[in-house]
């Protein structure tokens, strides 16, 4: 009904039927998702959740894992790519240490939802312990509610993590059944030689792990501690009907667990690029979703949702200032 | 030279190798065109040229020509498309009447450079006089120069003009010699029928005029004045060392104009989106070019630029303002 109020609303806008494409189907979505013909766009916010991971002492990764901590002093100072794009988009950016190894001083910018020094490696163990991973969903809830409770009605999610497009491949591979080629690619850059590494590896963690059906037992079992808070940020944003940025391979791993979980939760999520991570593009066809961008990105921590906001801010802005027809006295199409 | 140092300096901001993708060329053609390390954007400006066709008389529009100056009215209110996105993305617009068949009063954001009341059927005559493409080179270059002088050195081109995707049509398949069906859409909305028709009108005005090589006898021929005006902009913008931003069907036919006088104009040019009217990806294909966005607009005016215009941005916020792998203390990959 909404739905079709609205359509009906940008019909009637200056410019022929459908010409505005893919950001009439944007304002259409957070259009139904606010129930209003005018929706608006409160306190964007991009939430960075950083962790390490077990499975990068096995080489998965062209950097070694000292990157994440090192990378979170980054964010911290202002010097990452987020921090560049989130000030350029007026964008509210905030990290969160889900499970770095190494103790962060306290800083006005980073918050503090540590579940450990990281993961255990996957390829023998459990990514995390069941209490683990309790703990993961308990402070993805708490931190999307104090958003909510500032006034955000959309939100972003990033990551950093050395190591974590192996915990993405996996999750992908388990729940969409397919083998661990077509949800592997090159990460952060890993020459031939080391991505065949990198596939061997993953393909004796599928071997050891077997068949796992349950989406919060893949999640457990290949982790990390930041996918699973991107869950249930993802499960807490659903029920508060904030409008969701998805970003590229990682997050749109977090994504499929929190599908798995609450189908619905598609309605509010907007897929903000396609990223150069092969297995990306597979996964968003599965969904059956139209990314925003493609500009061969490959570099996480939210970059492509910075980067696709100011053209979801674009589509609410047509939607609410556009004149109509009628109101600028302009012809209609004679066909 | 200053491409190698832009792309080392690339290289060692934080971030893995390549991995802005897309933005990184940008950054680097816009460095390279105003040779430093560290580009600017200045004055980002948007100008809509509007002019009525002879040709639409023969029904080849969705629309009747009266909505060429309807629509001029609504640019000068604000209520178009291209004002909401202008305004969102904080760039000037300035509309200039090239030729619409209507008198306007003087508006702060109307520019008058009428070169006539319309271009005659490219049917049967040709489109404009030499005295009148001579003045419409003469208005493109003086309303460039202007922004220039005014300290503009990123500029984008958009038009209105009802019948001017079929002098598009005409120009793509003259200056590429290829068939009118791998040229020619359905422009603001036609049906099958009307789609036919269009496409019937244009393989008479081919057989009528024959062989025309000369890239400014195929503009004289087709038209109009909004086009001939803008590849005589890009002429000049392209002189002045400014950033192009070329925005879709039209707009592309009017480079393809100018590339054919001035190849190296290419170097200024960013192709902001691949737009949904049918010919243009074969266009941009044939340029060898990757368009910024493909969100399947097909609204002229200027749109995709105003859209693609947030990502220049920030791919020159990036190469200013993101730290190096030294500055911020984190380790380069392993590989």
């Amino acid at each position: 009904m909404m739905q079709f109020q609205l359509q009906e609303k940008i019909n009637l806008k200056t410019k022929p039927l459908k010409s505005l494409g893919q950001l009439e189907e944007i304002a259409t979505q957070i259009g139904v998702l606010q129930s209003t013909l005018s929706p608006h766009l409160s306190k964007p916010t991009i939430l960075v959740f950083a962790a390490d991971h077990g499975i990068a002492s096995e080489g998965v990764s062209a950097y070694p894992s000292s990157v994440t901590y090192q990378m979170v002093n980054n964010f911290i100072q202002n010097g990452a790519a987020i921090n560049v794009f989130c000030k350029e988009n007026a964008i509210d950016l905030k990290i969160i240490d889900s499970g770095v190894n190494h103790e962060f001083k306290k800083y006005p910018n980073l918050t503090n939802a540590k579940v450990g020094m990281g993961t255990r490696s996957f390829l023998h163990d459990l990514a995390m312990t069941e209490t683990e991973l309790a703990t993961c969903f308990e402070y993805g809830k708490q931190i999307v509610t104090a958003e909510y409770e500032s006034g955000c009605n959309i939100i972003g999610f990033g990551e950093m993590g050395i190591g974590n497009t192996s915990s993405a491949s996996m999750i992908m591979s388990y729940l969409y059944d397919l083998p661990l080629d077509k949800c592997t690619g090159r990460g952060t850059g890993l020459d031939d030689t080391k991505y065949q590494r990198k596939l061997e590896i993953l393909k004796k963690a599928k071997v050891n792990h077997g068949t796992i059906s349950d989406p919060m037992i893949v999640l457990q079992t290949f982790g990390g501690f930041e996918i699973a808070q991107i869950v249930s940020s993802i499960l807490e944003a659903y029920k508060r009907k904030m409008s969701i940025m998805i970003d590229g391979f990682i997050t749109g791993a977090a994504f499929l667990i929190a599908h798995r979980i609450e189908p619905r939760c598609i309605e509010n999520s907007i897929f903000c690029h396609l990223s150069n991570e092969a297995g990306h593009a597979l996964m968003l066809e599965k969904l059956g979703v139209e990314p925003i961008l493609n500009l061969k990105l490959r570099l996480g921590e939210g970059t492509g949702c910075a980067l696709a906001y100011p053209i979801i801010k674009n589509a609410i802005a047509f939607l609410n200032n556009m004149a109509s027809f009628e109101s600028a006295g302009v012809s209609k199409s004679d066909t």
